[in-house]
């Protein structure tokens, strides 16, 4: 292979607007003035002559030139953990459906915790015409998305945090709602496999649907968002005595990871074990067993973030918009679902 | 809820070049010369007044108002199928880290087999730096792939088309190595599920090494890459008389969907039927149980691709940069493996 390297296509010369006013036989402002529509009216006739000119050039318009000019980016950025989890694939998916549907562009942009300020920065330089963040922020982030002054939603977060509006479900009632569930499959002996420090929705939810089905809420095993972190708490579970007979998985993710310990051991979902977890992922119908999960919305929370970015917030200023969760009962958590 | 809208935030007027210069007390052109090095040189003092007015004010260069200049968006662009298939997901988020670590931002778009052309004119009209397109190409987006001029990478297809680079693994190799191992354990009787239809290097190399064999490559069960699709070939296998002992899927997505088939009618994978599949994403570790499949380097892929967008193309030309591939073997096609 030769160290010589050249563009992958021969560079062009990009058409201009002045192109355009000299084969219509124009001025270059009467162009703006056609294919803008104001802030002048040009004739019909004149209008046809520079469409025609248009067509015959392939000229298109420069979106940065008319970012600069409209103040307008068309561009929505969004932070995600991490693209490769399922759940953020899918809403990053969603995002994008819903704002192509208005013909706004995104940006994607994957930043840990530690890297959301950095990430807005980023997002800043483009600018964009606003921000979803999806990574979970921190009290620093908040500082970064003042600063940056774009309009930002939150999602996939617990709430709004000092007037940042989020868009989101109610994830202790979600998890009140999976644990109430496993309860009444006759389990008095519930795990919670999940991040348990701080501000952590979920395990409040378990805690609280434990102490009100007058159980004690005494087994935590921490673990991240990620399958491998489900397969080291499922052994961990394994390891217990007595075994518990349930989990409530904070996420899909981390319930997979845990079938698969529990299968490595010959353990049977839901005969020995019975599993529900958090968030309905593509992954959750098609795991084995299918997983009872908590289901988000994410469609519809996707186009209402889009929304919530291109035309503003609702005046009465409820800073965060929940959205409904149902729990999707699957045969990891009933022996006949 | 009010139908009175207001922004997210409140506009902020955007800190200019023209601040920063009165705040210097040097002129516009001098504040360019000090943030680009040139193209005069500045004092260091000079220099040390602007970048202290620049902190002072929080000003940022307007990505918009450089890309003009500089001719350069550093941007790039992704199409692909859907963003919610693993495989795509892992696959965007490679590259995003791969552009990031580069400075460039990256643009996803999902587009459909019939709308690469549209996603290409909307890149375009975003001034990308190139494009990489994942989704399949049909020779109608060759057209529009040369129209717009954009440097362009295909991955994750058979090959270079018309000229058009690509990057991506050997996938009728591929195919025959999970076939070969399949046959080494003994089958006689193995499926295809997937694509069958056009250019599908994987069902190739299934018929091939079927034929290598000796046996008579007479299972096709078409199907497109999706869990849902494999999911009805899995009960279209089950049907059929007699049952094959295994199966080869042509995507990890398809492999998903079979197992659920199987597991749904008690069938013991590998005892019943042996299964093995392609892409080795991120699900195949955790799928039940875990799936045998030919693994392709996206890491690898990612950067290369980026590196060829921003840097161009080797000049020898060797129109399709092959990725090599390797078997993974896991339980789903071995007793013990």
């Amino acid at each position: 292979m030769s160290l010589d390297r050249q563009p992958t296509t021969t560079a062009r010369r990009r058409v201009t607007r002045q192109d355009v006013a000299r084969l219509a036989g124009v001025s270059v402002p009467v162009v703006t003035y056609a294919l803008n529509g104001g802030p002048k009216n040009v004739s019909p006739a004149t209008r046809d002559k520079v469409l025609a000119a248009v067509d015959q050039l392939g000229y298109r318009p420069n979106a940065a030139a008319r970012a600069l000019r409209r103040g307008r980016s068309e561009l929505l950025g969004i932070i995600v953990p991490n693209l490769a989890n399922p759940l953020f694939a899918a809403l990053a998916h969603e995002v994008e459906v819903a704002a192509g549907s208005r013909g706004v562009t995104l940006i994607v942009l994957s930043a840990s915790p530690g890297e959301v300020a950095a990430g807005l920065e980023r997002l800043a330089a483009r600018q964009v015409d606003g921000v979803l963040v999806a990574t979970p922020v921190r009290s620093g982030d908040i500082a970064a998305i003042e600063v940056t002054g774009l309009p930002t939603v939150l999602i996939n977060q617990p709430g709004a945090i000092e007037g940042i509006p989020a868009i989101g479900v109610d994830q202790y009632g979600g998890a009140r709602l999976a644990v109430d569930h496993l309860v009444a499959q006759g389990h008095r002996d519930i795990a919670y496999l999940g991040p348990a420090s701080g501000d952590q929705r979920r395990h409040e939810g378990w805690r609280d649907a434990m102490g009100a089905a007058g159980l004690a809420p005494v087994r935590v095993v921490e673990t991240p968002f990620t399958r491998e972190g489900g397969y080291l708490a499922g052994r961990t579970v394994l390891a217990s005595t007595p075994r518990p007979s349930a989990v409530f998985a904070s996420s899909d993710q981390i319930a997979l990871g845990a079938l698969r310990a529990f299968h490595e051991a010959a353990i049977d979902v839901p005969g020995d074990i019975a599993v529900a977890s958090f968030d309905d992922s593509p992954d959750a119908a098609y795991a084995w067993p299918p997983l009872s999960s908590v289901s988000q919305p994410i469609g519809r929370m996707a186009r209402e973030a889009v929304g919530r970015l291109l035309d503003g917030v609702p005046a009465d200023g409820t800073p965060f918009q929940q959205f409904p969760v149902e729990l999707v009962v699957r045969r990891s958590s009933v022996r006949e679902p």
